[in-house]
């Protein structure tokens, strides 16, 4: 753990400039749904960098990269791609290029304003002709429409100074995380007229277009309009440069306007004609009116989805970093789009969607969001189905199995590791769970008739073939899988996966009786899933109530995480991959994550023995595992351990725990820390009925507050020691269950509770 | 099984073309054990070829190609280097190119006599301008100077006709297994004078040299010799050109001598004046004379090695295509060297040194070679005894502990999958088993002490560190290995591994006590090893006598292999990886690997029960699976069987059963095609008393005959129907074993057993 930034409730603070910008970057990283960046410097930056601009849904099949080619294994792995870099000012001030790498800084402050999304640096440095010059800059990534960004650049010298601006659309860019070195865009054009200029090219392969466009103004005070320019086309980059004399105390303030459009989103050939009228429009709006409209759409977002900590300003910053960084990765308007591992902050893992997706990211959309977001994402799988199948025929299933990809942009798996891409079958079950989290949060039984249950039937399909009938223990077994801990590869009947099949098979026999009408099968498939549901092997370990994490599991060597030397943590980075694999360290909720799933299936008794049993066996060496541990911990009560994993979990990168913040942020980890505060202290529940609630209150926290969406009403709660206080802005009475005794929550009324 | 060559004694034979000279380029492969070459036409060929001369122990380290990095992981794969192309002689007749794929070929004939260790070919084209060109060529790598090879060329003409020969050393050349299509030589000087051309040239990273000289003469009718040339010096040829006038009838013969040296064998600034003296000299025997002594060394070497089947053609045939290729591939002079798996034959699979070299290859020059041969191959490993400790350390070992590497070159670890690198550990037990075989056959009880202990005890260090005390079986067990059948990976208590593990501490204790003073080790280390060898966790089937492969086996659907339809094979074709590993399908013998190396632990009833159960679920994709198979089957007297596997293993790359021939000979497993016969038919044994025998003899075959060598004595086996003649060339007694009674073999005698 290490200290980056300044604690504060809503920004976040950078005082010294340091000489590797990547951490950084990461952190400072803006972003809108539809497209992004690391807060790489506008001007140039020769210190330790990582460029990266980023276009949701553009991507490049990158030909897979392996040691020795297995049958089944996908032919790319897509790649996130670094798209034209539009932030690029480069500035010279009497012949010295602006570069904080090579200037005396004098002083250096950044800040992400999360409130209302405005990341500003401000620094001063000497020129080597001793002049000082003071930039003071701003930018955002609009919210409120998100194909605009807007930049404004000021520059203040001491003495009268020379300077030269440029600015770029520049695709000249390459991705670090490349198998080939490829360079991954083609046909660009740049385009240029006397307002703006312009910038279009194609992904490689997929065939994708991105067409930018920008305005760059110039003035000195004000008034004093800069209008003669030089416009180059380089053949990746269009750019326009500036020269101005600077009088001693005067200011320079540039202004750069841009647009970026994607064929994902509109026809090709009018993507030209659409981004030039975008940036036209960002400039009469201004500067001053884009960024209102773009904080206050912050606002908006800030209404439903804020959590205020009192007394905690360490868990208030974290917490509203990890939900800043959730709503600038996805705003839920696109099924085409889904969110990235890294979202708009990094390269790598490549692909959009993994299981986070639908077992953390879900769940936190569900109840701070409109429900049209939940089920655009799993419109996103539905939209998915046919590849899925296929993925499936191509591992030898049949009869329309589905399995849907580990790792995926278009819907075709592509990971490269067949201890990941083809065992970790588990994610078949976090789709089908999610699909009943909608339902269950939503009663959106039209979505589950016409979208879901075409999902689930093919997900019970690939589970029925996937089991086999052991004849030694006369059960099912699912073999040669790996769980959500990856520190096991190819293992016999995982607990969870075997549990979740089970489960998968019941809720889509369930499903399906409700609309007896929409889809046919054969008896014997469904008597073959019934079959399965009663004869799957779940064993316990030796008559206790502790779940077996999978087969051979107690051949091992089994000591508690705590006894191995601090030196050698994290495991990953000291132990060879043999060893971690026989070692009996896990590496995130596995067993525990079944029952976080399905905690009403089991009694609080074995909720306990399972915690307590895993618990000191798991090294959470993947940003998911914190969180569910936390939900759990505070279920059984047991506040101080929720407490100790809500901080690992909500300040992992803030704090950098992993020593990975460089290459980005962990995303999607972040809803599972905002579930750790809504499930996990407030104990909130959705079912069919309402909403059951049991909060505790975290010892170092005078109260908490937050809202939920609860089938599109917004609910407000504050909890504080002897009593919670809920909110009901809708037009609904709202079933309240808690620990004592149900309440009914009447339209636009507060209800006080005290249990 | 396709047709590639004609059956023949003692003679492969192509009187096809074809378009696809790959698996003909294949089963033609010339080498001496010091370098050797696939059998390229030596004039240009614009058909499907695969390029290939290769010079022993020259490797480059291509960095390691993964998807996902893993600690531990070796930082390069060793690439087999494709060395200078000496044969190349680009022919041009009247202007048109000698391209046997773009002329109108009316014969060709090529033919291999494994006798004389000559390569010949005879072919007649018609140009466009309608003349005929009859060529008549001949090759070898000489098996009497290992530093020397030489073609002669003839090419005779129906009309007159101009001949340009342009006669290179050529290092213009690449890998097909190549991870990133890099060159890999550097520093490459050619030079010339009036007799000869010169070649040297380094590897990059490695900074191996290898230095070519040639001299290339053109005759007309043996008297006119054609002496004005052109030299040509390129950047990475060197080459000598001729033109002359042939007229109607007469033959041009070209004899080009080439001498290939490595700073391996030399002192760097000495292989260019050895080189060409070397060319000088050999120029000076004349061809002829090269070739007969070339010849008379293969005669030596079937004076030893030959096997003869009587009545049984395509078995005699394929026996002595075995034996030509290994004594190709290896010579047994240098213990720098190794058996790659390919030889001088491709590729593919990189590195020279797997465990076939111990379980398949050492057997067998044990029994055809003078022990030396065998010595150097257990000093091979010997040397690298620090760099498989400091293997064994990257990994977590300690102490002395040594892994040596499944594949390598230099000693340290180049194969880059997990579930192989850090999971095959079997073969530190083929290792030790070789030791132990090697003194069986020798009683050369000085290389034990001064060699084999060490390797012994750092190899019985490595076990008692991998296995762990599992308090749920209440015995020793080793977690996540891939055994011989690596259609399984990372599974427990692998029954092949565990047995052999236990073993070799049996072994190196025993070894230990006959040299007290050699090696001290703690007390607590040696009964720690004594308490693994009590309680190693060994299972046999419910109460069977068929051991566990491993762990969860049982819970596989089983069937046997003849069931999976026949447009499924091989599976590892047509079946997803995951899909292999969950079936119960084995690629090679693994328990059946331990009941031959163990034999005499076992009851006969034990071993015939195992077959019964392994055997049908068998689908010998791995090269090295039928010998192991026929021999077992040899000792439980199912000849039909036996008679069966013999075959697949004996005649596997010249009928293609694989479709992989193209790509190089199975060059190991072929050690185990001759095991099948000696160890398999015979029933030879050799333990320290003497020689085992109990033939049978297949009812194929009228009789067979072969010699062993027995501490460095020559005995000869003569097996008929009724009775075997033995004779002993030595002048030692050999005390003779049979099932009915013991003999003894006088020195220079002969002896007749009936039973």
């Amino acid at each position: 753990m290490q200290k980056l930034v300044e604690v504060d409730p809503w920004k976040i603070k950078q005082n010294e400039l340091g000489f590797d910008q990547r951490p950084y970057e990461s952190i400072f990283s803006l972003g809108n749904g539809s497209f992004g960046q690391r807060a790489n410097f506008e001007e140039k930056y020769s210190g330790k960098t990582l460029l990266g601009n980023y276009s949701g849904g553009i991507y490049y099949p990158d030909p897979t990269k392996v040691g020795w080619w297995k049958n089944g294994y996908p032919e790319y792995f897509a790649k996130v791609l670094n798209s034209c870099n539009w932030i690029r000012l480069d500035v010279e001030v009497d012949g010295f290029s602006l570069d904080l790498s090579e200037l005396n800084v004098k002083s250096f402050y950044r800040e992400l304003d999360m409130k209302t999304g405005i990341l500003s640096r401000k620094f001063k440095v000497e020129l080597p002709n001793k002049k000082q010059i003071t930039v003071s800059a701003q930018r955002f990534c609009s919210m409120h429409n998100d194909e605009v960004g807007a930049i404004s650049y000021s520059i203040t010298s001491d003495q009268e100074v020379n300077i030269n601006i440029d600015s770029f659309l520049d695709f000249d860019i390459k991705n670090e995380d490349s198998n080939y070195e490829d360079y991954f865009w083609q046909n660009i054009e740049p385009h240029t007229n006397e307002e703006c200029d312009l910038i279009i090219a194609a992904t490689k392969k997929t065939n994708f277009w991105v067409a930018l466009s920008q305005i760059t103004t110039l003035n000195i005070k004000n008034d004093n309009f800069i209008s003669s320019y030089e416009s180059t086309k380089g053949d990746r980059f269009i750019s326009r440069s500036f020269d101005c004399v600077l009088e001693a105390g005067q200011t320079l303030t540039t202004k750069k306007y841009i647009s970026v459009l994607t064929s994902l989103k509109y026809d090709k050939e009018k993507l030209i004609d659409l981004v030039k009228n975008n940036v036209l429009q960002a400039k009469i709006n201004d500067f001053e009116k884009l960024k209102t409209d773009h904080s206050e759409a912050w606002q908006q977002i800030w209404e439903n989805a804020d959590i205020q900590i009192e007394g905690d300003i360490k868990a208030q910053q974290a917490i509203r970093f990890n939900i800043f960084q959730l709503y600038q990765t996805y705003n839920g308007k696109y099924s085409y789009l889904n969110i990235g591992p890294k979202g708009f902050t990094g390269e790598k893992y490549g692909g959009a969607t993994y299981w986070d997706t639908e077992a953390y990211c879900i769940p936190f959309y569900l109840k701070t969001s409109n429900s049209s977001v939940a089920k655009n994402l799993l419109i996103y799988r539905y939209n998915q189905l046919q590849k899925a199948i296929e993925n499936a025929e191509k591992l030898g299933f049949k009869n329309g199995a589905a399995l849907f990809p580990m790792v995926t942009m278009n819907g075709e798996e592509c990971h490269n590791e067949w201890e990941i891409t083809f065992e970790e079958i588990h994610r078949n079950g976090a789709i089908a769970y999610a699909i009943y989290n909608y339902v269950k949060h939503t009663i959106d039984y039209e979505y589950l008739e016409k979208y879901g249950l075409a999902v689930l039937v093919s997900i019970a399909k690939f589970w029925a073939q996937r089991v086999n009938w052991s004849e030694d223990k006369s059960k099912y077994v699912i073999l040669g899988v790996t769980g959500p801990n990856e520190y096991e590869n190819n293992v016999n009947n995982n607990w969870y996966t075997n549990y979740i099949a089970k489960w998968c098979l019941e809720y889509t026999l369930e499903s399906l009786k409700r609309f007896p009408k929409k889809i046919q099968l054969e008896e014997t498939e469904l008597n073959r899933w019934k079959d399965i549901i009663d004869k799957i092997y779940l064993p316990n370990i030796h008559g206790t109530g502790i779940f077996l994490q999978n087969d051979g599991f107690l051949d091992k060597e089994i000591f508690p995480a705590s006894k191995i030397p601090i030196n050698q943590r994290p495991i990953n980075q000291y132990w060879s991959w043999d060893k971690i694999l026989r070692s009996v360290f896990i590496k995130q909720a596995d067993v525990l994550q079944g029952l976080y799933f399905f905690e009403n299936h089991f009694s609080e008794k074995v909720i306990k023995e399972n915690i307590k049993y895993y618990e000191p066996l798991t090294v959470h060496e993947s940003s998911l595992s914190p969180s569910i541990h936390s939900i759990l911990f505070s279920k059984i009560n047991d506040h101080k351990k929720a407490y100790e994993m809500y901080l690992r979990t909500a300040r992992l990168d803030l704090d950098d725990y992993n020593h990975e913040v460089h290459e980005g942020l962990h995303i999607t980890s972040m809803a599972g820390t905002w579930l750790s505060v809504i499930e996990g202290f407030a104990g909130l529940r959705v079912n069919e009925k309402g909403l059951y609630f049991k909060p505790i209150l975290p010892e170092q926290w005078h109260s908490y507050c937050f809202n939920i969406m609860f089938r599109n009403q917004r609910v407000k709660f504050d909890i504080r020691k002897k009593s919670s206080v809920l909110i009901n802005y809708g037009d609904q009475a709202i079933n309240i269950f808690t620990n004592c005794k149900p309440y009914i929550l009447e339209p636009h009324s507060k209800l006080t509770i005290v249990c």
